[in-house]
């Protein structure tokens, strides 16, 4: 599996709009539209955050199903990832609207913690309502982590048996409060993670190529997007797209010699939507 | 100046209660006195925090003004510091309330966070608004740090100039979703402590005395009190006292050959209230 590369795209967040980069999408229709491009360069998930019609963050289950709806339209396989941020929605409903739509995976975000300019309130109760909801909806959490410490929870949960598996992380470098991408931190985080476990490496702003790089040598799967990172280099002389972010990937895997774990090889170990496939009568792996 | 310990005592928290341990001080009088047994046993820090009469968080400044009278009057020369959590009050005036009376230092939490049961509040403007009225108050800040983001989110206060100095840190290990005590989380904090800046090691619950050990070991601070546990020992057979734990501090630095890095020490290094001694007229180093 080492030399197969994750790549998990993330396109939009909460943060970029148009006025700070003309590349960002941001209505349902460019989201399916550079998801889909992506997809034919070659990604694995799709992460995705739905934007009101004035590019406001939004948890509305409509945005959201015309979402996810095009990208399946033109992704037949891609796995499917909606955002439950709490950043600017403090409500459960708000917030787990969108796992009612069971998409193949919903984000969770393992602790309360501090952007540069505001606090992300993800309180233990909250943390365990959202990931119960996913597991009863089928949905796999994608398990979000900013520092040690959320490892760490992330782990607690698996030990209570709240969170029953499949296992996929995030580790999101380079935020204010959050660790940093050393190579000594870097490390440090890995080696918490399970044996077993998939995850995949990303790097906020400037740190994006960097850690992304890391991950290619090293074989883990990196998280990609205008999210994250909205520069092309880190000296920030132009703004970038997408697919360009994209492309740079695969530019590293080939001069690795790695290829691009599938989506069809993350299905087949687990990572869909059952509850949805047993609803329409679809042969569900017992995997 | 690793020969020296530096020991914080943190004799009651938010957390416990006479239902939980009888041993925990919770009126001021009863704080004073464990302060000052301490003391006469030898402590460089008391971490103080108040409660009202039925034993819950206050942050009333008539409350730690009775507190820090009296530690005074038993303990001239020592370091007191007063809590500015957030975790039961989350409005700037409240929080900010014992800042007022200007004791040597206040805590000042790096980030917001979640314990087992609840999240801890601090967005980064509080924190802001919180340090620069120690700093306008003369006020040392403890730089409470529970995982790697917070160290680098204190980092950037200084890089910002908002924090001036001197520089305190207390590297809290073993919180659910913090960073965890073991070698390589331990050794991973520690290394992003600017060199001259002087730090304690904390483990919380079953984790304070590993923690604390190691810190002596190495010539590090370490706090130790019933704030972050309450037990004697790892099976939890018994409940034990303040003065217990302070004394076990220093039956390994017996071993170790170390001794107490005195409040006098740090006082000479520029760990007192520099706005009040130049109310009172006395003296100001220039440090």
């Amino acid at each position: 599996m080492n030399n197969q590369i994750l790549i998990n795209f993330c396109p939009t967040g909460m943060v970029p709009q148009k006025s700070i980069t003309p590349h960002v999408p941001i209505s349902p229709q460019e989201i399916i539209e550079q998801t889909h491009e992506a997809y034919e360069l070659g990604i694995t998930i799709a992460h995705l955050h739905a934007r009101d019609e004035e590019g406001i963050p939004t948890y509305k289950k409509t945005t959201y199903r015309d979402i996810f709806e095009g990208v399946r339209k033109h992704c037949p396989k891609l796995i499917i990832c909606g955002s439950s941020s709490g950043r600017n929605f403090s409500e459960f409903e708000k917030r787990s609207e969108v796992i009612e739509l069971q998409p193949d995976m919903c984000s969770l975000t393992l602790s309360s913690l501090n952007f540069l300019k505001q606090a992300s309130v993800n309180d233990p109760d909250m943390i365990i309502a959202l990931a119960e909801k996913m597991v009863d909806n089928g949905v796999v959490p994608e398990l979000e982590c900013f520092d040690l410490g959320m490892i760490n929870y992330g782990k607690y949960l698996i030990k209570k048996g709240i969170l029953k598996g499949p296992f996929y992380w995030n580790l999101l470098f380079g935020n204010i409060a959050g660790f940093q991408p050393s190579l000594i931190q870097i490390g440090t985080a890995i080696q918490e993670i399970p044996e077993s476990h998939i995850f995949s490496l990303g790097g906020l702003g400037e740190h994006q190529l960097a850690v992304n790089s890391i991950a290619i040598a090293q074989g883990y799967g990196v998280r990609i997007g205008l999210e994250d990172n909205i520069w092309w280099d880190e000296k920030r002389t132009r703004h970038c797209t997408n697919l360009e972010l994209v492309r740079r990937i695969h530019d590293l895997m080939v001069i690795h010699g790695r290829e691009l774990l599938t989506s069809e090889t993350l299905r087949k170990i687990g990572f869909f939507n059952k509850k949805k496939l047993e609803k329409i009568n679809l042969p569900v792996s017992s995997n």
